[in-house]
């Protein structure tokens, strides 16, 4: 079996939060909104349909977990879920908390500007909330 | 138990394409990509997480099963998946097919310009499609 290996664009935009049962969930380095994005552990698929049965339930209820705990940490006004993979092939599911008036609300956050680094401190404080409220 | 009723502005965008186990599946009145919506026939539900356990695993496949035939009828080079609702906030699932090159291309089509309506005949064309491929 071919070995799992994340693509470099989103092991460099990204920072790990933690491993689910079929997930790499990490942060996107993006301070204008908490952004998640689930990696499902399996090589060389691109669509969610590709995946078997079996794996698709496990990535639905990380995906619902991740997205539950995001909504409760940050208080969203909106979770926003989405699959596109136009550009990053490798199949990953985003997750991001959107808030009225937020960065090209109410439109999508795909594309648009540039990724504001968090600092440190603010990366590491969320970081560790994150975690704390995803094994709960 | 409370009536479930198609919100307004889905009902006027999109065109029933069919019922599944859980979802009104209808098109987008918008020849720039096709473009499906899955509507769970849930009221009051705004994130995939509220739904039950069992309705999060029919909206996984339903979702899935739409992607897959979408892809086949289209040929599209990606599905694109996503659930947004900032702007309409009844629970609902978009499944584009993405082509290089369409509109906005590789970015996100929510938001992007104007809807392009389809001629009667090409709407219909399209429809009786996957109708035809999604009862395989």
């Amino acid at each position: 079996m071919k070995e799992f290996t994340l693509d470099d664009r989103l092991a460099n935009d990204s920072v790990s939060v933690t491993i689910t049962g079929l997930c790499d969930v990490r942060l996107m380095k993006d301070r204008r909104w908490p952004w998640l994005v689930l990696i499902p552990r399996r090589p060389d698929k691109s669509e969610v349909f590709e995946l078997t049965p079996l794996d698709r339930i496990l990535l639905t209820f990380e995906t619902d977990k991740v997205a539950s705990v995001l909504k409760t940490v940050t208080g969203a006004t909106k979770i926003n879920v989405g699959a596109l993979g136009n550009i990053v092939r490798q199949l990953h599911v985003h997750v991001i908390a959107r808030f009225e008036g937020d960065a090209n609300w109410p439109g999508p956050v795909w594309g648009y500007g540039k990724a504001e680094p968090y600092s440190d401190e603010d990366m590491n404080s969320l970081i560790a909330k994150l975690r704390e409220t995803l094994s709960q």
